[in-house]
């Protein structure tokens, strides 16, 4: 329950309208009720939008197409990201250290630390102040938790890693698990101990059930401001730029830099050993085997088609280098050798390692 | 131990044979011996099936090719799977609450539920008469579960997520993880807090260390009956229609709504805030990247060649955009523009939000 | 600390410089400084290699390349391996059995095991001498566990399924989770119980996060020095032969048998019910849906583009089924019917199963 003249302080904005109404929820147009708050982005609606909101937030361009309560502000969909945390549900566990838990005597919890049910902290841990250690959670030996992190039920975080404050590391996450180092003797697969560590800056968020291995000799690093979605696989020895944000079910093999800034997505993989520059953007589904020195968009995605028509396709296409090549040498004669863009490939297989 | 006429009254079938014929294991064709049972769907096998079973589920017309005992039914693979629970191993759990779990006293807990060690039942959650939830389970506040209900072992069940009837949450799943969403403030990502839960109805089944996102503002909803296999990611606000079925590894991205009686194939992706309809199969290995209108296949996966022939296919298929148009618009000239299907492609993206 | 001579002595190796010269750490040529030491195993360096290292694991080829004290071996990535032993930090867990752990009476315990607080040992299990078991593990009835195991935190091993010795379990693995099976009846899935266990072999390595599921009749068997990656799925039934290594986010649908010493790239997918040849190599974002018969490298990658040039070149991909055809049978008139590879793809959809 929060009254717009409230809100509107909280996001910069202006109130066209009563600053007294109360709202008592934050809802899409399409579920909004009259006491609900809404927001309009100007994007995703080709018609007069439609909406039984209350109130809604909006910039003023677009304030004439609606009728209800408004609240002028100048980026709709940033106002209801920080609107959103009025409206959050309240903190999901009682303050305190559970006497379920486990907490190594050389450990260092700073003030107003919360540790759930079943949770160990190890020896010589140093845990900021407010940060909130779920349910079920480990934390290794001489690992370090920056303020106000969250780390959620069952997550993981072997020793000696680091991670920043502001951090949010969801349910199921491994932090420094071992990396997938090996060297051959013969055809036997011989270990190699993982020696690094994870570090992880300020403001990271990592996804359920995400996964980042330690490095091999040196570290994993994620920079601040970095945003990873559920699922993702991060090999040993990566380093990922500052505000760089990862969808899910991204795979990032060992050794590759990420620069800043860039935009990975969904279920895309980059191969080891490659250097990704800041600003790049990867859409989903592409594999990216070659390192990238420019800015933009890169793609390799395919688009699903009826598939009796993808058949057809996919019967040409298995074809293209036996009889394509004579085809475009005809179109195209002066151009020189044609790139596979394969160079790299093989370091995508099992068992490459790297120092 | 079971004789086949108990096994025939079982799954309406007909003894051809000995009903008390007792067998004690059921086993596949390759591994069965002259004691177990096992099925013959008629499928599989190009020559004169081979097995030593004793005894076997099979339909009339294939009874001929076998001189064991039958059982005849008309579907031998769904009397398999019914046939399959009278041999189910015993129950895993010791009935009854755990001494070692944490159960909330504001809690309501049905007849006969089971809670093993090292579990946390949080406030006012609500689990249903015969439910069943295994080691080191988190279930969180005001979390509903239905009856006879499994939660299997270090499943996550965030709080205020509703789980129906008969559901089967495996081991490492994490339902109600926060979505990926963030507002952008210059270079930074602004966390949305995630005010939606998962809504799961009755017969669903979650595979292990699969991730289920709440809601941003409304709802996450899977449907009755839907089947979803290990390491699947499932965004913020996707709705699954009843009864569709999703193999492995599979993404799908927020806001897609799909259709009911569904198959989506392993490794398939879906981008977000796409409409699949109902009875769409999609094929495995294939993205999606635009809304389906059409019951029916597709498919925009690349079988594997011999690496030296797919190099040669890719270095044509890499330049098909400048040669290839000059070529198709020879062949066709009057068929006007060529789509690229890439229009929403670009949703994909990290950053994009909805609400 | 330790001295070149109690190093080279570890590797088989022959100092170049001074025995008694004291290293105090492992690490990479970038990184390693005056009292670290390193290696070259002269592949990645195009030129003269850099490094600040006081002394170098080398080949005697590249001997002369560095001017620090050198220890001459025949592999230096090998040597590395073993050193990384020596470097490793201590056992990360108390010896012992944890008191808040829970084992079943009837669990048998070899010597010297370990056990982490609020692990689950149930009835029955048998865990070998040295076996390490971490925090909040689940083992679970008649498990078996061999000599020198490490199960690392949160791990889940279901019942009845059975680990080799000198394997490593990484957190949030789950071994033993119900396939992926169910017949139809009508619209509706039934579930099929899965009867089988895991079999895994000795030296296996399971990554963070990977999911192995039990077999329906007969059990998935997963061969002696077989190495896996994080986030990996391997279906019910599923046979991978010795010493093969699956790096990261790679699925196995059902009953596909691997062969030996294969190796398959991070993301590949390979579909069910197929064989895979020994000394198979799979490129990374390969599909396999055939069996593969052959030794030898396979590929259906496609490297990312730019996305102005990408999408042009998908413009006519979508095409090449009807307008290239057509061109094929030009230049190549004689070659009969165009293979579309696609023949297995079906199976991959969900619903699928087998016995």
């Amino acid at each position: 329950m929060m009254s717009l003249g409230a809100i509107a302080d909280e996001v910069n904005g202006r109130v066209d309208g009563e600053p007294d109404f109360i709202v008592d929820s934050l809802k899409s147009m399409e579920t909004a009720d009259s006491r609900s708050l809404t927001y309009f982005n100007g994007r995703a609606h080709r018609h007069r939008p439609q909406t039984k909101a209350g109130a809604i937030l909006v910039k003023a361009e677009h304030a004439a197409l609606f009728s209800m309560h408004r609240i002028i502000v100048g980026d709709p969909h940033l106002a209801y990201a920080r609107v959103s945390r009025l409206f959050a549900r309240a903190d999901r566990q009682a303050p305190g250290i559970s006497r379920n838990a486990v907490v190594a005597k050389t450990a260092r919890l700073g003030a107003s630390v919360s540790i759930g049910h079943f949770s160990v902290v190890g020896h010589d841990a140093v845990i900021g102040d407010g940060a909130r250690i779920g349910g079920g959670v480990h934390v290794g030996r001489e690992v370090t938790i920056g303020e106000n992190t969250v780390i959620e039920e069952r997550a993981v975080i072997m020793d000696s890693c680091v991670i920043g404050g502001q951090c949010m590391i969801s349910a199921g996450a491994v932090i420094g698990s071992c990396g997938f180092g090996y060297a051959q003797d013969g055809a036997k697969w011989e270990r190699i101990e993982q020696l690094g560590r994870v570090v992880i800056g300020e403001r990271v968020d990592v996804g359920a059930n995400t996964t980042i291995d330690r490095g091999a000799l040196d570290d994993t690093v994620i920079a601040d401001g970095v945003k990873m979605d559920n699922l993702i696989q991060i090999a040993h020895n990566v380093k990922i730029g500052e505000d760089t944000a990862i969808a899910g079910c991204v795979g990032i093999a060992g050794s590759t830099r990420i620069g800043r800034r860039c935009r990975i997505g969904g279920r895309a993989a980059i191969l080891g050993h490659l250097e990704i520059a800041d600003d790049v953007d990867i859409l989903a589904n592409t594999l990216v085997s070659a390192s990238i020195r420019e800015p933009g968009e890169y793609a390799s995605m395919i688009p699903a088609q009826p598939a009796r028509i993808w058949r057809k396709n996919l019967a040409v296409l298995r074809r293209l280098g036996t009889a394509g090549r004579k085809f475009l040498n005809q179109i195209k004669p002066d151009e020189g050798e044609i790139e596979d863009g394969f160079s790299r490939t093989h370091d995508a297989t099992a068992g490459e390692n790297d120092g």
